[in-house]
């Protein structure tokens, strides 16, 4: 087998790492950066090739993933003063794994077009353990293209790799999915805990709900109520899972964006500000399942 | 086949009709109320028997099904002057299959226990269609011993009949799914139009929310934007279905509930209060998923 | 002076008691009930008649105050087995002082007049201390021609007796001035929480809100920010004051009677449910203007 | 009277241009850009001199006053190929009266800074009316000490010039007061339809707000309901005054600054929702009270 040609790879994070290794694994020597060199020093003994900039990074590989955790931080590694875009060489392909600002992926695109590249987002969903399992979901956005060739380096992480359209809507899927997974999370959980108060027995009415047309993925498949199923977040106090403050951070994307836009997002503001509350009030760490103990506590005198 | 005893029905409204007549096709003789007489006249007419008060029908009958609007009008049909009550008899079995306040249910049940009655709570969910083929589901709250009596007269007009515990959570339960349901309808809603102004194509996304964690019946069976599904009110300009103000009632009950039960409902209050704008906005005749239409109204100057 | 006639007083709980008070020092002899008899001792030391349940009361008195915590509670107390109306004399006038739902103090006035009494419904706004000093303000609805008849008796215990209309607008006007309130509250407390964060000291914040357009009572009278003005609730640890769990009561009237006239108050049931969640996480006891600590902790880690 | 140093002024649309006239009367020569030349007619036929870019104004004038729509704007004008910061001369004073982003001002000001220019944030409150007769509130924010220099200018087209703190906070009040204002507005409007349809005179009820702690600037001088004041948008059919859209782009400021801080805005995100959908179902260029008839529309069969 002929040695394939290295990968760049910014951003090693809690989710990065895993995606990394998952590149390593089918073959792609990496060229390594995050900000926090202790993040690097796991590949550098593995052999990878560790270097000191994103701008470093373009120099030496042409197809780049990035992931990074907020909008500032992408923006900081493509247009910065270090940034990939100093350096990226023409023709390179640039992917950018963060969720972000749809509008700010745009922007990265316009960007890394007068340089010759292309950029394309590819947000994921799936948590560590998709991530460690090559079992991510990858939502891309950019020109067609150069999709393959995407598809081509994110299958090596997931098991779907869904091209979307346009640049920023690989983003702009992801944060609607999310903003209606908070919303159907909220109300399933205030339907829990409504129906438990009127004397109804919760894994009964869970059974009567994914029967009826209140059915969604947060009552069949990730019920939060203790006690319904085994194997979720709310079945081990609500530890693992997605945060509540990356559920909060997901809604202030869509927020933006439906600001931006114009969209009327009546649910997912009040959605965005209930899990802005959960996180000062002691959640910010939980499964964003613990709405429902949020809700329910009791009224105390 | 010996001849069954007759069953006594009150209220032959829209879902009445098509129910009384399921038990008439299963063999049962029924004695016949109605406020509005013309409502009786196809029943008279197909030979049932038709009384002129709803004691009438308790004095011929000692199982008997309601069928009626509001919390008002099944007070009125039980325990007003001329109300089932008045001459119910000793050991009757008493099936109310209105949606209303379950703190209704538990007081008429209560009444009904006095006079040496049983009261059940039925409500169903399924409209007019699934009425008239017979494949309701029926959710029952009451006495767990009288539940196989209930069962055989509800079989014969729902496909599935539900045992959800003491006299009220029938009704619990249905305001609980369409709760569930009017907060994910309006989330689906929400999130097809941000996705559509980001630049997402409708079917598209539909079939990501469908793979991810977004999913629901609502985007799933029921997908309220024009041009996704067939079969919808949404591809029929939202005619049929489940009326927004028939969803505006519904959520009023889940209201009463929480407040009375001192539940928090941040986004159940908050869909009651949309569905309650609709209705004055010319959609109350329209089908629940026209809140996509209402929402994406577009700006004009 | 002339002796004056006896006048009945129902409910001598934390408001009743400073109210009777008063009536006593301007002269009235009182018949007394409560249905706690602890409540009723410290009157009989004064001389003042105890009786045993409402009915007596009203075989005694031909004018009679009522000052009862719910809506259930001024059934009882009127059409309750031991009622005011089951003996009630022609020609008497009930004045309610409860806060409860127009809607039951109109079904009260019915049946009073079917007795040949007259009923009116007189909520207060004003707490504790106002009732203490004779300054609470009195709400009333019921015919105009009672209306000099009630002021009478209501003018000893408030400075501000404010006519209506017909029965129920007493409870209406008080709703609707307590919901408008913890709108006004919320919205004050998240504003100057915003402010805050944006670097706004609260002190100049409150005044440039107090000299434009976003002043109100909240603002410019009850500030909740502590150390923004002084001898309000925020100044002292918000104890004292309007309670949260009273603001929520008030709030679950608003709703219900917005619900029942089909009325959409999209900010009303929100502030409902914050004042909701509020009692659950441990401010039922402290003033409602506590809001501003409910947002304001901060997110941890 | 020793002749005026010259001022810059950018951007001459409906409240520039009055403003800039009320610097004429005060004897300041100008020095005029708008991107719409016909804006700069005007100017140029009383005599003052128009250039071709925020950089000639730069050129030309040490003291530049801005009045831009959008934060876009603002950052053409002042970063832009050919905006002011290009020719910006040592030790100007750059004034932006437009309402943009606190963040944007940050931004600028620091950027200004590197110039060795002084830049301060003084949006205003007042409408086009206020305007004109030289009665605007400035809020501003910047360094303290170039305030007297700033109110010399702002005073010759405001009659309260309010100093705020730090860049930025100019900006910051101006968001909090509107979105107060914007809450109260509409629980004003929700308070006054849940009364009359509860059996109020709008009058009367308007009277017991304001002698209670429901009061606000909503209810006391810019009533929402017709026939309650005169002098008033309401009076006119919600002609004038302040538009919808004015306060839904104020609205998406308030909510974008609370997403950034991490601030839960529960109220201010749902009236922002609420005005948002009432652009999009044509009250845009209606006053803001106008929210009163968009939720009192009768509901129709």
């Amino acid at each position: 087998m002929a040695s394939k040609t290295p990968v760049g790879f910014v951003g090693l994070g809690n989710m990065g790492n895993p995606m990394a290794k998952n590149l390593m694994k089918h073959g792609y020597p990496l060229i390594i950066y995050d900000v926090f060199p202790d993040a690097c020093k796991e590949f550098q003994d593995a052999g990878e090739q560790v270097v000191s900039s994103p701008e470093d990074v373009a120099e030496k590989a042409d197809r780049i993933i990035t992931v990074l955790p907020t909008s500032i931080n992408a923006i900081e590694a493509y247009s910065g003063a270090n940034g990939i875009l100093k350096k990226v060489k023409k023709g390179s392909l640039l992917i950018d794994s963060s969720t972000i600002d749809p509008a700010v992926s745009k922007e990265l695109a316009k960007e890394a077009e007068k340089m010759g590249a292309v950029f394309m987002d590819a947000p994921v969903s799936g948590g560590v353990g998709a991530a460690r399992s090559g079992n991510l979901t990858f939502m891309v956005g950019g020109v067609e293209d150069e999709f393959a060739a995407a598809q081509q380096l994110l299958g090596c992480m997931g098991s779907n790799v869904v091209y979307c359209g346009a640049v920023g809507t690989g983003q702009a899927a992801k944060i609607c999915n999310n903003m209606l997974l908070a919303i159907s999370m909220i109300g399933t959980a205030e339907a829990m805990n409504l129906g438990i108060r009127l004397g109804l027995d919760p894994k009964l009415l869970t059974k009567i709900l994914n029967m009826s047309s209140g059915r969604c993925w947060s009552s069949d498949t990730y019920n939060p109520v203790p006690g319904v199923m085994d194997g979720v977040p709310s079945a081990n106090n609500y530890q693992g899972g997605f945060g509540t403050t990356l559920m909060a951070k997901d809604l202030g994307l869509a927020q933006d964006s439906a600001t931006s836009t114009k969209s009327p997002i009546l649910l997912g503001s009040q959605a965005h500000q209930i899990y802005r509350m959960m996180c000062a009030k002691g959640y910010s760490q939980k499964d964003f399942s613990s709405v429902f103990q949020f809700l329910r506590e009791e009224e105390t005198f």
